[in-house]
């Protein structure tokens, strides 16, 4: 069979009573007999086919078709029994009556794994090992198209806020933010780096647009081994110019994230809530709330009923603190500001006084979603804090300059993708929100 | 001053007789004697400001305050006269007169260009060393806003067919393409790549999502120091499942650039044309022209006057290509196919005779835009390729299994987006094109 007049499953019910011709994976398959379900998935959705001694069976390995084999089929759209229909499917009221089937390629009877169920059983390492076979299946490409959707309305919200998109290099010559856990690149020879954010050069793009954003990978080579850790992961940078503070910062955030909810409330499609089963976003009436790292960590030691002196949040931490946001404020996002300058780099902007950063953390459902602060613009203060932070100012010259040129009060922020998913969808681990996670033990797929 | 009020200098045409506050940064400059012009920039457009011997001026720095410091205004919005109306700039009606003038950030008087007037002259070296400054003239501004509306129009086509956008990992276990030219990282102590193309996970994405692509940063460790080299670049790839052929891949990419080219043509602003002065794409009427390996050769010798057996095409054969397809086709396109099997990758597919490969080079203008091809999608005919290739299948372990998993023929292509905004523009060299380019020598800025 030739593709030419091939259909898509999404597009069968203008075909009902009509002869079409499909193409896609065999999902699942019952066989009763002298008649054989089959489950056809393509990259639009899940129709049934009714497969009888009647179908003529063609292809190389028409014997050896077992599930995710390809085939194409010929035959009738009809409309299926009213109590016959699968709410579970877009096109669970039509089936095909397949008159012709063409084993494209066949995967024989031996798949590692039957993915067309019980896929949340599979341990995940499994899930991980076969990604290429597990993303296939209805909830776990139901997660990449909700984190799609995230993505889309994220820069959707920016350019119509008047924000440029931007791609700025992931090799750089230097650590960004003078730290380890930077990946070492072998560039001809000589030693660079793996961006692990597109801090400096977003900084210098707000010397040109003004207002700047950027989806990009983003490297990290911190060694945990955690739920919440990848080494490298999608970045959703933004930075701003002109603003007043740190609050300028948050409050653009927070309209993003509220255009982020209100598409995805909107457009996710009803199949997929029913695959994913997540809850809707809590958003306070008013502005998203905030508190001092100094108030939260007095919080968290009241709740667990303790007195230490934390210097930062952890884990556990901000656990208790995405409870404390609901409880209190019933939101899922918590800011968290007023960072000590020695926990925070040097470029952020400290307060009057020199002690605090101009800086926040957002916390969404009990875990930090992402982080931001107002910037250092002026190239005095900024040589000084460097040295403050054990850095040399001359390791930095590009980015020194830059404040030579001319630089506005600026800030901006950068989060997570795999991060927002995870969250937004209760899943138990980041990996399931990356397509080909990589972590300190994992390159592959 | 405060940015609460600010406004930017799009919007002055709305407040025309009324007092507003504007911020950015000092673009041009004109002292004549009581009165000073000044070209404000911002983030959306230039205006001039007249300031006078009236004008309070405050600010730390506020004598010292030479091009691209960033000041913010407080003024009067005034219609100019018609006969000082300055066509170049979208605003270049309007001026404010300024009663307050706040020196935020001062460059003193020492820049080390000055950006605002024949940047065209200032050498390539001057032009990337000061990147952070040379970006914020209007024409480099202009280029980047080009090449955000290529890639958004690109995303737009594909989203707009039903292709999924992916992010694939950067950070992979074996050289891509069996290859040289990859960057080695140290990944925990052990040698990981960089990747190359998305090329075999867009592939693993056909069998979940059927149409997928990728907006994201390609790495090559290619030694060419040549104007139209990157290490590394924005690539715009794409896969395609349950296609006929590799013509059915150039058809959506025709289909794709006919899209880009009408969104561009429609929406890149006037003063933006005025300042890039860049001529309007050439496509025929009928569909993309393409020519064999074999023929374009013949060409390019007849066109020549000479009689190479070249095995490939060179730089100087695609720019005589490019001069062929404007003289015989009226199309700055030209699709070339039937590349012979030995100087194409091991996953393309061969045609019957086994002595080509299903796939094709699309030249622009005379150079290499990108290349794509049909993929073998049979998991026997894939090991067996790869060993003529002299690779092990088993190095390749998860990427042989996908075909075990059930895939239908399939294809795509993958462009680089700095070299269609070169072409397009006509830019002399690809880094114009590349806000930070890397190339051998380069990772600086």
């Amino acid at each position: 069979m030739d593709f030419e007049n091939r259909i898509q499953i999404k597009d069968t019910p203008k075909w009902v009573g009509k002869e079409v011709l499909l193409a896609g994976w065999a999902y699942r398959k019952r066989d009763h007999g002298k008649v054989s379900f089959v489950d056809l998935r393509d990259g639009s959705g899940v129709l049934q086919l009714v497969v009888t001694s009647g179908t003529k069976i063609t292809g190389l390995e028409k014997n050896g078709w077992g599930l995710e084999s390809v085939i194409s089929v010929k035959g009738l759209v009809k409309e299926r029994p009213a109590k016959l229909v699968n709410p579970e499917l877009k096109t669970g009221n039509l089936e095909m009556e397949v008159k012709e089937l063409e084993v494209v390629s066949a995967t024989g009877e031996a798949l590692p794994l039957d993915i067309s169920k019980d896929i949340d059983k599979i341990h995940l390492d499994t899930l991980l090992n076969y990604r290429p076979l597990t993303l296939r299946s209805l909830k776990m490409q139901a997660i990449f198209k909700f984190s799609e959707k995230i993505e889309s309305s994220y820069r959707e919200f920016l350019k119509g806020d008047g924000f440029t998109e931007i791609h700025t290099p992931k090799i750089i010559p230097s650590a960004t933010e003078g730290g380890a856990n930077v990946f070492r690149v072998d560039y001809f020879g000589r030693d660079v780096f793996l961006a692990q954010s597109p801090q400096f050069y977003k900084q210098m793009m707000v010397g040109v647009f003004e207002r700047v954003f950027e989806v990009g990978p983003v490297f990290r080579a911190e060694p945990h081994y955690t739920s919440r850790h990848l080494n490298e992961f999608t970045g959703l940078d933004a930075e701003i110019g002109f603003i007043r503070d740190e609050f300028d910062v948050m409050g653009k955030l927070e309209e993003c994230i509220r255009y982020i909810a209100a598409q995805i409330e909107d457009e996710v499609k009803e199949e997929d809530r029913k695959i994913l089963d997540f809850p809707s976003l809590r958003l306070p009436k008013g502005k998203i709330p905030y508190i001092t790292l100094k108030e939260a960590i007095k919080v968290i030691n009241k709740i667990k009923g303790r007195d230490e002196e934390a210097l930062d949040l952890d884990t556990e931490g901000e656990k208790v603190l995405g409870q404390y946001a609901q409880n209190k404020f019933k939101s899922d996002f918590l800011f968290v500001t007023e960072y000590p300058v020695s926990i925070r780099p040097f470029y952020q902007m400290p307060t009057d006084d020199g002690k605090f950063t101009k800086s926040f953390d957002i916390l969404f459902r009990g875990m930090e979603l992402g982080t931001g602060a107002q910037r250092i613009h002026n190239p005095k203060m900024l040589t000084s804090n460097m040295q403050k932070h054990g850095l040399n100012p001359k390791d930095f010259k590009d980015y020194v300059n830059l404040f030579k040129f001319g630089m506005p009060p600026h800030g901006g922020w950068g989060l997570g993708l795999e991060r927002f998913t995870k969250q937004w969808l209760g899943l138990d681990n980041i990996r399931l929100a990356s397509l080909f996670p990589r972590d300190v033990k994992r390159v592959n797929p």
